[in-house]
């Protein structure tokens, strides 16, 4: 499965040969406990190398090429403990200062085969049992693995509304061994993030097809505090939805 | 709202009048606490009818004719603090030995319009908010309400996983103020009872788009465990799907 170039880092001199090899800028990112752009820190000149591990508590660290992509995907899939495998539509997804905030369904995406591939094969190798995502970046017409999540994954919440099948209750059939369920969209649907703040719950449901999952959690900046679920049944309806969202409290669909 | 006829039955006396009035056979019931077939009794000859009301306890009861109904459908409808009313498609109801077995969607049934007009009459009477099912008979082209729930209904469990939003979610929106959302129906759907057994979960769950919901509760004989909601493309397969629940333990569809 490609991914970015990435070099180990657990000492000076690894990060100093790291540097090396991968050139700059490049990411120095932590083996363990990394989530939403936490435990990372882009590195752009030499010189400020040995204070971007301080930063990170000078934990064992990798250093990762910076990838010039086209487009973010994922890929979610179910695997049953007998091995049958179910793959959802990919998602393509949008972040900002390492967040998701925006995750479509794309039916039929012309990068569809290839993530299958790699997610299968990873489902393959770990003989693994569950829902697990499988993030991508699009690169010159080819995906680049980024990382995998063992779980369910933001990226698939739009599977809850939106899918055959959701995410969780695919995980709940695949962990006690029932069959898995269909996993095709059921028509044009996306995902948008809530994040540091909540919008006026009647401004969210009285766009058609909006439905609000909240977490009950405390509002802080960068936090995700719930995510919104659209339906639609062409891509424009979609669009345009998107549009009435995008002006929302917590609410932030531009890169 | 038309309905059958019925007499009410407070005494001995009023007992003999409404046998009557409405003649026989004849159904006698409850006032209150009546549901899934228990509270009523049937009367076919009048010799039987003070005994039918000693097996009610002698409480206050009603007479009512008996329907020779075609078909059995009901219409869930939702209504706002301010009005704002929604309706779902029809759901076309099975029942036997007075306990609901089947409901299938009906998109477009030729008795809606008439249904909603009859379920509009009693949400704008009541003032009523949140969701209420409204119970028909179809007889010689026409409707006769039944029984009406001031609640989500056992025929409206297809919506959730087969409605654009589910009677649950819609009667939260509604008593809290919030919009409510889209009622149509997402694809071909219905629901089936789980009375008195429950099948194997690897048995429904591999028939596709079957999603099973099971209320935890000691099975009893003619008591509701749980039920079985089904998506399908077409009507087709929809019925195919239902052919093949037909058989499993606590799936009864024939009247």
């Amino acid at each position: 499965i490609a991914t970015a170039k990435y070099a180990s880092v657990a000492s000076e001199a690894e990060l100093a040969a790291a540097l090396e090899q991968i050139g700059l800028p490049a990411l120095l990112k932590t083996r363990t406990e990394g989530y939403d752009g936490k435990g990372q820190t882009m590195i752009r000149k030499l010189a400020d190398a040995n204070a971007a591990w301080d930063g990170l508590g000078r934990r064992p660290a990798i250093l990762e090429q910076v990838v010039n992509f086209s487009r973010e995907l994922s890929v979610i899939a179910a695997r049953g403990v007998n091995g049958e495998t179910r793959f959802y539509p990919l998602s393509q997804n949008t972040h900002r200062d390492g967040i998701l905030r925006l995750a479509v369904c794309r039916t039929a995406d012309p990068m569809e085969s290839l993530a299958r591939r790699y997610v299968d094969q990873l489902l393959t190798a770990l003989d693994y049992v569950g829902v697990v995502a499988l993030e991508l970046f699009e690169v010159n017409g080819t995906l680049l693995a980024n990382e995998f999540a063992p779980r369910v994954h933001n990226s698939g919440h739009w599977t809850i509304e939106g899918a055959a099948t959701s995410q969780f209750e695919n995980h709940l059939r695949a962990i006690t061994g029932l069959p898995l369920g269909a996993t095709h969209a059921i028509c044009e649907t996306a995902m948008v993030n809530l994040i540091g703040a909540v919008p006026d719950s009647t401004a969210v449901l009285a766009i058609e097809e909006c439905h609000l999952h909240l977490y009950g959690k405390v509002p802080r900046p960068g936090r995700k505090l719930g995510h919104i679920t659209v339906r639609a049944a062409d891509a424009e309806a979609l669009h345009s939805k998107l549009s009435r969202l995008a002006g929302l409290p917590g609410v932030e669909l531009e890169r």
